[in-house]
């Protein structure tokens, strides 16, 4: 009689979720299926509640009939202790961004990961996949990191402003990927390491809205080495930009976005989502938003004279 | 950026709630009304939790993004204590079966009583509420009496089988309409109370599939009398089919079922449920249910065999 079965709830825990589009990339995607599925943000920040809070807002959704929730920053490591049962990949990585919650169990996942592996396998085919430099360590870099090593990945330069962050990260992954060689690197020795790699990966803040920019000497990229940042919004950053221009073959950072959500509403939902129709969807919801934000900077502008 | 204002998430509290078709009913009038609203079945046993943890269920309702909740026994009073603002009627009646949570604050309503209003103004029009007899003065029967007495009806005798429940209920009714007449009765009254009605109104459990047979002496029940129950498993009681069987104009238990809907859906949503649509709904439900049980019943006396 219950209709749990026949219906999805979900949503995503973190700081700042408000804007996230990830709710409106699954709840359209069900709606196209023909699926009732509802998603809503969970904000600590409108919430006032600590990081720590994360276990009691798991408890609260699982006892509100809540199928899954995304976890998210600063949350994909404290969900950890609270998990019932956690898939290889998730307790490898460290880092969980899926909470399945099944007869009120929870289950992590980490789809991070497997949507970079997969927008690199549907973005960029055939690329080869020898030796990679990768910059930025954080979190976002470190899934990334683990699904490039896991695709194939032989070299991995991991070059991060953070040495200490970069040497820890490197001996974590080595310890996982003991075939693969992957060595700390810092920024000065890029002229060194871009001629020897076949691709670059872009896991640093440098290019969103707030931070604009270049994340390296783009002298130093060439049109024979295919180039992947996980930036979005702007969807085109200015590495995409000008990578593009010199021919290289580019993968924008909503593929890696569109890819996470796309795993995440299968373990959630137990149907495929269409990759490319979740694309054209979140390419338009930041159309729309970029449409809103230059309104609304033409507006403050106006009001300036 | 929220999808709060473009979604309704509610769900309903209480102890065996899972197979009601309150969620069914709503989920259905949100989608022939274009909306997105997932309703929840919270249940207490299944969780297992005391009814005293309704306080903390509105907490991580209000976390999770609910926009409201219905509340069932045994929590319709136990609710009361957490709420920051209530109706005047779900005051007045002490009861709250409604919670709307907007902007983290808890605001109770009764749509019980409501929704037997409308049910007795759609179901019975113009039919003479000057003196009414109504069986049964517990949590349901407090709602329709006071429903009755809104409604205008003059002399209401108030028959259970508790007698200190019946007085203290007509004490409580007394106070509230102190221009009508409340009495307290006992079922061996009513051979002299039922000639003097216009109406009879049955909120006991007899009738149910569990408590079959009469409230009454059907005997008492005559053609002139208007009989109004608020068992709606079956739809159709034997008091409701003997009592048109004599030619009694009658109101069956779905009426105040899709009332108390059809009002928390307006709560909830701020949109107007079509009444007429949600009873053909209802009742397509309890035929769906009827038929499940008629099959299993059929496949354990197969069985037995």
């Amino acid at each position: 009689m219950s209709n749990r079965a026949e219906s999805v709830l979900v949503g995503l825990v973190g700081e700042g979720v408000m804007p996230s589009l990830t709710p409106p990339m699954h709840e359209r995607e069900a709606d196209v299926q023909g699926l009732r599925l509802l998603y809503r943000p969970i904000d600590l920040l409108e919430l006032k509640l600590p990081a720590t809070a994360v276990g009691d807002l798991l408890t609260a959704a699982a006892r509100t009939g809540f199928n899954g929730l995304n976890i998210t920053h600063p949350c994909k490591q404290l969900v950890l202790g609270h998990l019932d049962e956690i898939s290889d990949d998730a307790a490898r990585l460290g880092a969980v961004n899926t909470v399945l919650i099944q007869d009120g169990r929870f289950i992590g996942h980490n789809t991070d990961f497997s949507g970079f592996a997969s927008a690199l396998r549907d973005g960029l085919p055939n690329a080869k996949l020898d030796r990679v430099v990768q910059l930025g360590a954080g979190g976002a870099g470190s899934a990334v990191a683990y699904a490039l090593l896991k695709a194939g990945v032989a070299t991995l330069d991991l070059v991060d402003v953070d040495p200490a962050r970069a040497a820890e990260r490197a001996d974590e992954l080595s310890g996982l990927f003991p075939a693969a060689t992957v060595t700390p690197r810092s920024t000065d020795e890029l002229p060194q390491l871009m001629p020897l790699a076949d691709g670059l990966v872009h896991c640093t803040p440098i290019g969103m809205a707030a931070h604009p920019g270049l994340p390296l000497d783009i002298e130093l990229v060439e049109s024979r080495h295919w180039v992947a940042d996980i930036v979005y919004r702007p969807i085109e950053t200015q590495l995409v930009r000008e990578a593009r221009a010199k021919g290289c073959k580019v993968l924008d950072g909503g593929r890696m976005a569109v890819g996470q959500a796309a795993d995440a509403f299968q373990l959630f939902t137990g149907k495929e989502a269409d990759r490319d129709r979740m694309r054209a969807h979140f390419l338009e919801l930041i159309a729309v938003e970029d449409a809103a934000t230059a309104l609304s900077d033409a507006t403050l502008a106006k009001a300036a004279h």
